[in-house]
């Protein structure tokens, strides 16, 4: 079976190149990957797979970060200009576009999921012929949205994946559950997914990321550790302007309030039991110089190594934050723009896809619990099937980057892309072949 | 009547001044002048006064910063072993011992209001020759205790001056009232007694004081200024101990929140209107370098030159003390330890006080409109009076002193308290006697 | 004199209205105001003035807050196609926009300094009808450029003032100088005109202000005070980012720095000698969320109602911001972005115009010793011609406005403007006859 | 061998209980153990050890938090009046009281260091009829120190172990050196004798403590890791005192320093690779609520898994301090009160000794890898040996205790000083055994 597989992908290798690039072209952000996903949604429907998306698979409660309306409509019209599917784009209104295409192969077995994430970044593609998106002419023609993270290649992936299984899915048992998935950027897609229940009934649940700290073809990593829970909070504080020179005291200072909440979150002790992060990234606050500023704003994150701790954290911040507008008699609005949970891979499933990896003999460096050191919101759906008794695994696939991560020099070499298809494809095919 | 002022000052003066070395020997702090107060009564009375103390003159609610009983009783105690008067000291009981002589010269005429101070400072006296109260054998011998802003002389001054007008009690109309207050140091005396209503009837109320900021024998200013309202907090917080090395998630950080109150408490922006203070003399907190601190205690005041602006600064104080402890959640309780109110002299008694010195040919520098630039509990006096519709006047008597006010070398030149007396009682008389 | 000069303010009072109209529909701003001076250094030279601009009157080094060499030939080439005079134009390049006009009587006599600013705000205009310059044609067609604080009608004025004395030059002694500031607003232009040596033989030097805090038509102060020194800072603290989940240890926090002497900068000691201020208007810093934030700006401005006590302020915000930045190892650039000195009106010279003023019989409401309580720059020509023995005053000349200084609905009413004529022209041939 | 050495322990448990009450009687804190190390360094060499001690074990320059001259003269007179050893004891002055007894037992082999800490606690010891060693006679006499910690225990197990190896010197190889070391509360002790050169040519070292969170007698942990580096600062910041009220401006604020110093502390970016701590104990300043505070001391202490990781918050912390008093224009002394490496038992010596312990048959439960979670400074002695190639392990053995340690009512189970005394001298001559 592992040995059909490797010759699909080989044989697909050119079509899922082809695919990662068209991706790349048309590069579309957060909840607003309509062309996309509709496109996604077309192809696994004539691939045979039941395809479900919208209101079916994203819990609108729990979506973080949405942009308006207007903005949404924006990106709408622009979707169909660039050729999305007008049938599927319909049912995704709203920046509903997830999309979970199943299929029963019919026999007894164990249900998988795979998350593929499809949105690129809020960055500016290069111009510059040492690129070689714009020089071979694939680069991003929306300004403002690039494939920085590797995401092209990772729905181009899922693509491939699910041809391969519709191809062999006669020999297999059980049920697989393909997850694409917007908002990975900002951690803000998967919770309202998971909280939709898409993943409830999954035995077996993986997960992957191109290159990262990986960054030579070759390597792999089959059960990643060490994934920060996190959340991400905007402060908006609200005072009252007046003049500083002849009436200091009538205003009601926002940046003061804001000022003192930043060094104090930077201050909160830390937690005993295992890591936990802090950060503002962002301050911003007042209009004139002679004018007592009303109004501020902080950007923050809050992790931990579990979604205890950074629970910990996360409330301590809250109650820093609002005892520091109420010290200076401003009001504060809180929003939550993301979130993640913590978690690893469980050791079991990691040693198997191991193995399998090793069988597929298109790896040579094999890194066992490499750690994360950082926030992925694939973390929702792995720790919800853990806390059900299933088992989760993500995987780190090697390759060479131009640029770092979310730079706009961003480039990966596409001969992952068909290793990554292999290794994916080899695994669930394992999980549901009767052995 | 003036000329005969100033011959009884002078046959009067040797009294004064041994009055005042009597007092300055038995120094006594706070509301603890059992031994001081008890004797002012009982010469009061023998000199025909009637005379009202303890809870008469003493408002027990307005009281701020009184000793624990177990102290006050030792102060009694230690009042009758060096000959306070067990009679009047008997109405004093729990620290209430202000005192007032009030004399009806039995003619319509308006009501004179004169306010003595009567309390030493937590000082221990200088020992060394060069210090003449050491030298000459009147230094205080209640260590902790010494009378290093003039007190003693004021009391001494106070005395004379009713001596002085029961002499010439026929041909004055109207009514005197001389207040003996205890508890000027720290502003916590004066407004336990004006809340008991002592000035509510008095038509011109004087105060004065020796030294200050004239330095120089013959000085005098009949109409200072400028006295800021304060008001003395205490901020004692209590947080949760725990090991800083092990679990620094459990404790609540008390030192911490009370330094976020401190800075931010500089920070409070200034009144437009005027003059405002605000400063934390004293911080404490914390128990050992390796336990996350649990308690923290700041000593503060806040100061306006009106009463508004010292309440705005005041209930921001609060506020933004409030604010730091819920920050970082731990508890905080705020003891009100002293106030005065904002005010200054009225210029037309002012005026009036300055004809009589000049009358009186005593003093060779006439300084107008001195401002106070600090607090001083007198306030609550004159802004009572003025309230309602009477004036008030504040007079600096200037003399040599031999170290700054408040420090363990003050003396000052008595010579100055003959020309006070003949100040007080010289006003006083005129404005006592249809003109 | 005095009658001639009325009258004649009334008959050119068409022609001020107009001149005020035209410049405020083309409104410049700071040290653009190349089409405004142009045209009233053409117009001073056709009336016989020896007109002086550029390097003359501006010290290149004492500039602050210019733009951009690109920024300045973009408005010198709006002001050519707005009508600017070419040849006046020509020596102001670089913002030196400054402009003053001369004249001596040929007699023996005072030198009489007159400000007159032309500068108009950072606003685009409000297009309302109810907003009479919209609603009547002459609103700013450039936007972000409106004049909301009247010195479209100050200039005006200074231009009809300049034709009066013309007029009657035959009858006055000694020199008058007219000066035409630039960039009064952020105070960034008096200082350089000053520092070019401008006002250094004036012996009387003259301002005013329309409205402001006289809002009624007929009110007059002829001797304001209370003009607060001042200095305006930009801090721009650079660190060093850092991923704040994986390695935060490498990142120097510039927010950190710039919120922490964001507090520290509220809480100086205030100065025991009279009003200070301080206030930072403007916080921005950071880049993204989970970066650690590496770039930081504070605005800000300190006062004192003395030059002394604003560079105490100043000196103390200086050594804060540079601690903040030492303590968290991050570089920081101060630059000085405007100052204006701290003054008063004489009392003999604002006695005087008070006088002037009640015999023109214009007014009807006369406020004496009217506080600022606020900054401008003019201030730096008072007090040099103050530190010089000369004598200056500053008057505030009532006028009714539609929306507060600074607003995008300010307008004035224009009969204020010949009452200032006569006012300005008056007090100056005064100073400027033999009596 | 190990069976011989059971035996002996047992024969000998009478003696160690008995020593272990007489230093608990006398107990001695810090630097001061004159009277327990001279009767060490007597027994010591009554058994045949070489011994050594003063300056031959202590480099003066390394020790950290010695007390007065004054302070240790006292000391000295109290243990020579307590039956100190007059002859070590004048070896000792100054408070050199480290004692290292060596033993070459004249056949080729490694070298095998042991380490006992001697000195008590800053306590006073509770008197209660409930705590065990007031009711039993053997409460410390010597009040604000006791044994709240068990090294008085540690000792007596030093002094037995000593008895035992000598008794069985015959059948050993290579040699050992017993280290006594003072002043291990607050880690002040070892870093001296380490930097004395005492364990350069150390194979094994070897270390322990009782209880700690091993709270039942039968458990052991032969392999304790975790130890955190840390550092103990004082921080002393001088400003210049001023009258709030009048002169604010020129006081220089010591407490506002140190506030600001104390909340940018907490805020240091923590450590991405591994634990980090901070934490400021103890903060106080000011000395009157009506004058800017002019002193204020910060009592803090940071730590880290690595000695890396503590210097980079070490390193942090001084130039937040120094940051701190520029920007308040106070001085700032900084003071090293203590300090301890970071570093963990080596996995191979922690097996072999655990290999031991089961053979000893006197434990129950054996716990892996028992991570520490605060500071102990034997991490010099570990480290020290580990950097030149050799190994070592402390080991934790459990017993109950009747409070926390460094609580007044703190004791052990005397049982366990058997199993100790076993545990140590059995793992010694194992290594110093031919094999």
């Amino acid at each position: 079976m592992l040995a059909r597989i490797k010759k699909l992908a080989f044989e697909y290798e050119e079509d899922t190149i082809s695919m990662r690039r068209n991706l790349h072209k048309y590069a579309e952000t957060g909840w607003t990957v309509y062309r996309t996903a509709s496109l996604v949604a077309k192809t696994l429907s004539g691939l045979g797979y039941q395809v479900f998306t919208g209101s079916e698979v994203i819990d609108e409660e729990a979506m973080m970060g949405v942009p308006s309306s207007l903005e949404l409509e924006r990106h709408e019209k622009r979707a169909l200009a660039q050729g999305a599917d007008p049938f599927w784009l319909g049912k995704m209104i709203g920046g509903k576009t997830g999309v979970m295409g199943v299929m029963d192969f019919g026999k007894p077995g164990p249900t998988v999921g795979l998350r593929f994430d499809m949105d690129a970044n809020d960055l500016t593609e290069a111009e510059d012929e040492a690129h070689r998106p714009y020089n071979e002419g694939f680069a991003s023609i929306n300004k403002g949205a690039m494939h920085g993270c590797g995401h092209d290649g990772h729905t181009a992936i899922g693509i491939t994946v699910a041809r391969i299984l519709s191809q062999v899915k006669d020999n297999l048992s059980g049920k697989v559950k393909l997850l694409f998935q917007p908002a990975e950027e900002g951690v803000r897609g998967a919770k309202a997914m998971m909280m939709a229940g898409v993943v409830d009934d999954v035995d077996y649940m993986l997960g992957f990321h191109l290159g990262f700290i990986l960054r030579k073809l070759g390597q792999i990593s089959t059960d990643a550790g060490g994934f920060l829970a996190t959340t991400k909070l905007d402060a908006n504080f609200t005072g009252k302007p007046s003049h500083a020179g002849l009436a200091p005291e009538i205003g009601k200072n926002a940046l003061l309030a804001a000022a003192t909440a930043l060094i104090n979150l930077y201050a909160i002790a830390r937690h005993g039991k295992g890591t936990s992060r802090i950060n503002v990234g962002i301050m911003q606050g007042g209009t004139g110089r002679n004018v007592i500023p009303a109004n501020a704003v902080l950007k923050l994150e809050t992790r931990g190594i579990t979604s205890e701790i950074n629970e910990y954290m996360h409330s301590a911040a809250v109650r820093i934050i609002k005892g520091s507008a109420a010290m200076h008699d401003v009001k504060v609005l809180l929003e939550e723009m993301g979130s993640a949970a913590g978690t690893s891979s469980d050791f079991a499933l990691g040693e198997r896809a191991r193995r399998i990896a090793k069988e597929l003999d298109l790896f040579d460096e094999f890194l066992p619990q490499v750690d994360l050191g950082g926030s992925e919101d694939v973390a929702y759906f792995m720790s919800r099937v853990q806390e059900r008794g299933g088992q989760a695994a993500y995987a780190i696939i090697g390759t060479e980057i131009s640029a770092g991560h979310h730079e706009s020099r961003f480039d990966f070499n596409e001969d992952a892309l068909r290793k990554a298809v292999s290794y994916v494809a080899g695994v669930t095919t394992d999980l549901l072949t009767d052995s």
